[in-house]
């Protein structure tokens, strides 16, 4: 028998959800990644969560009423108040009721938040920004968006939107961006931008080798780019060169906008060791104000893809902190 | 005669000091304007701040035992700790022992913080932040910095540099920066860079009144092209037309960074009213994430001059919360 009083973690992710059950003595007992399924909607969603966090529960000989608190970081934005998603373009959500529809389901207490915001309270809990009074999360995925830690928890802002960092203008006459702005960070640095120009090289003829990697140009990803770069392709090394300068500048602005101890990035196209890392870290060198460009390291996330997971389960303790 | 404990403050500008004492009713009781003549040196300036402070305890039948604190603001990089000045251009100081020096001549506790700190502070004190529990102070003056006001105490970061803003990209392929980095938020809407721009224009021979507002193009201030400006001069409107855009923008990554319920405005060429200000508020409209770009307001210093001095005189009792 293992002790009572579990935490429930949660990450719902575009591609993936991963489970986890957390004891208080902050041990990870059973995890387990399930496929996300978006086009079956946000309810079944819920309900397969809810049956994970059930086989876990048996799996490590524990029952429903061992289990204190649900945890679950979702891409925002969304209202950890209410519990509503607002809006989630990759889970194609609007104005989901989360926290009424798992209550409904499972009667424990549930909390959510965004999951830059979970991914910056995992690494401050178990991670990379451990012990720092001040720091900085940066996703680089298929947006960007930032969790911004100051004395231990998590900074909002005023309407919850602090740290929309992958808005900031950083090339005032750049390519559009999703946001309907111009030349955002987001729109120079992140995975969607990387794969778009990648499809426009293929498209205008280049002599690339991408289309090895993926048949239609369409469907062309930052991941197809991240590999044809590693096998020595030109035209995918310029890509992921060009967004590595952008993510420096991007990070550049991070660092004298809050001065952290540290800056945390996260996400598949700055893993460690990664290309793009190298050059967003020489970038970042150059763009930075002195002397912030040599006191405050670029690290890939300690906690890899779990950052979210233990930062959804640190909600409940987070909040009475 | 008047109630006992008085607050020193002093404001020390690259032009002008200003010098203030304020009781326990926070009512401002006398205050001075004097020239910085910065060319005679710190210790010289120290002093005549010194002789300004008995004189305005004499005007107002006080004596030196009634004068409980002195706290200045000055341009920085400075360490508040330390009480040392490490560098200040527009002052020609170079690690200057301020807190000591001041010691010296009175025998009087003295405190020091930099000058985007003290406006933000005597605006959250005094002015248009007053009641927030977030407020950024931006001054668009010669160089471009920021205070940020976050659960009503100075958000300093790690290194003492949060809110150096000025040196966020904002152009990555723009002009050079004094920071040796290109397109920096200050390289494109500080009062230098109109300057600069208004003098490039009059070398280059466009056709332009600005040589009317100062006869010696190397010497045309912002002032000037404000001036000319306001006269209708066409390239001078271009100018702040220009200048504006890029604050808008500028503003537009603080309001992403911060999320802040109001953004402050502090400087001479974003007075009320000012066509600078006008521009930059139809840019930041237009640039800054929906929602903020309408939620977040973009007014100038309550304060005027002021916010500065008045922060200076809130620099003990802000530490005490």
């Amino acid at each position: 028998m293992i002790s009572t009083k579990l935490t429930g973690a949660v990450d719902i992710g575009g591609t993936k959800i991963l489970v986890g059950l957390i004891n208080q003595s902050d041990e990870l007992l059973a995890r387990r990644r399930v496929e996300t399924l978006a086009e079956q909607g946000a309810e079944n969603i819920i309900a397969r969560t809810v049956l994970t966090l059930h086989e876990l529960l048996q799996e490590i000989g524990a029952s429903k009423e061992d289990l204190e608190v649900i945890g679950c970081s979702i891409p925002g934005p969304l209202d950890s108040k209410s519990g509503v998603v607002h809006f989630s373009p990759n889970l194609q959500w609007r104005n989901v009721p989360f926290v009424d529809l798992m209550q409904r389901l499972i009667n424990v207490p549930v909390m959510i938040d965004d999951d830059a915001h979970c991914a910056a309270l995992g690494e401050a809990w178990m991670g990379g920004a451990r012990g720092k009074d001040c720091a900085v999360y940066v996703t680089i995925s298929t947006g960007i968006g930032a969790g911004i830690v100051i004395g231990g928890k998590i900074y909002r802002g005023a309407h919850g939107s602090a740290g929309e960092i992958g808005h900031m203008t950083i090339e005032a006459a750049g390519p559009p961006c999703s946001c309907g702005n111009f030349g955002c960070f987001e729109a120079l640095a992140s995975g969607s931008a990387i794969a778009s120009r990648a499809r426009q090289a293929v498209i205008h003829g280049d002599q690339t080798d991408l289309s090895t990697f993926c048949d239609d140009p369409g469907q062309i990803s930052a991941e197809h780019v991240v590999r044809a770069a590693e096998s020595g392709d030109d035209v995918a090394l310029r890509i992921i060169e060009s967004a590595g300068n952008y993510a420096g500048i991007g990070l550049a602005a991070v660092a004298s906008a809050y001065d952290p101890e540290i800056i945390i990035v996260g996400g598949g196209v700055v893993l460690s060791g990664s290309i793009m890392l190298q050059h967003a870290r020489r970038s970042f060198r150059e763009r930075a104000i002195f002397p912030l460009s040599s006191l405050i390291p670029i690290v890939p996330a300690a906690l890899g893809e779990e950052s979210s997971l233990w930062g959804a389960a640190s909600l409940f303790s987070s909040m009475r902190r």
